[in-house]
């Protein structure tokens, strides 16, 4: 089945949305929580946060810009300088996906999606303790994407909470343990089958068995 | 367990490597297909693809820039202006890995990785036979990341190919039909099991239920 160019831009908008929201595979599902400078507690579904660099450890997430229409998540992490991101743990999907419904500035989604905020001293943004895996970050810097108005959010990893089942002695979290969600299109939701582990690639290791 | 800034930054570069590459959750595996100006073919490990946006039909994915390492996913990109996504499946994702090691620019990944390149008309970028969902690209802006030296590299969709019995008539592609594959880290492989969908979350549909 092949889509060209015009049978995208021709699509039902719903049907186009479903499909390009798709294509790139699976998305990680996250909770990225907030406060407001009056203390109002945020959360809100992310499914493009994405790894930037390990060295200094930097994070990014696709939101769209504060001035169409109301982001609290946004607006709120250039308010206090930081936030938190929380793995949705798969026996919480329900909770998370309602989380991406337009709550007014003043509901927090943790009391009416039933996640419960958790602090740590000195970090001033509510983490998601039913997660097994929660980073808090410190605002860096937002990228405009002018081509579609999106803006790329960067921040700097300033702290990481796991589970101790889900982390090895290399450094290596096990997603399957860490029961984290995975994330196609706008609502569809998956979990996951840890397959296998290969060893650092050196064309030296492997090119002559291949040619042989 | 809990890391923070200091320990993040005093780990053993290796396991930092690791934990802060699989922090974000499950990473889509892709395979980016390219061809430079002389016709030579390549073919490239990423798990950073991400969805922009829908209306334009934009993706993008980091990568460091040409100047320090020859990238020749980056260089071909810009020759060309044309290149292919192509979802990993499960089942050659050994093959998948390999394509990390660095070749010289004259050996495709295609050959020593057992890939088959494929073509269709009019597009001047290789898809990738074995793959069951293959989008044709547009080279569109790269977006310099001067925090850490990387890019965004952002292109407009072209084409998609998919298996039909991989997508529904809502536009929904179903992961794991489509045999797709994930990656944690820098070299751990999942496949997928779909849980549920969920209709569009609106505030008028649950509160409700949650606040009686």
């Amino acid at each position: 089945m092949v889509f060209t160019k015009n049978d995208i831009q021709n699509a039902d908008r719903i049907y186009r949305l479903n499909l390009i929201n798709s294509v790139t595979g699976i998305k990680p599902g996250n909770l990225i929580g907030t406060k407001d400078s009056d203390g109002n507690e945020n959360l809100a579904i992310f499914s493009s946060v994405i790894h930037l660099g390990s060295t200094p450890a930097l994070l990014g997430f696709i939101t769209r810009p504060s001035q169409k229409v109301p982001r609290h998540t946004l607006q709120n992490i250039k308010e206090t300088g930081v936030y938190t991101i929380n793995h949705i743990p798969i026996h919480n999907i329900e909770d998370a996906h309602k989380t991406s419904a337009k709550f007014d500035k003043g509901v927090s989604e943790f009391d009416v999606c039933n996640f419960t905020p958790e602090y740590i001293e000195g970090f001033n943004a509510p983490y998601v303790k039913e997660s097994h895996l929660k980073i808090g970050l410190r605002f860096k810097e937002e990228i405009p994407i002018p081509l579609n108005g999106t803006s790329l959010i960067i921040g700097e990893i300033e702290n990481i909470q796991i589970s101790e089942d889900c982390i090895d002695i290399n450094g290596y979290i096990d997603l399957e343990k860490s029961k984290s969600a995975g994330i196609s299109g706008l609502n569809t939701y998956y979990s996951f089958n840890k397959l296998t582990s290969f060893p650092y690639a050196r064309v030296e290791n492997f090119i002559n068995s291949n040619t042989i």
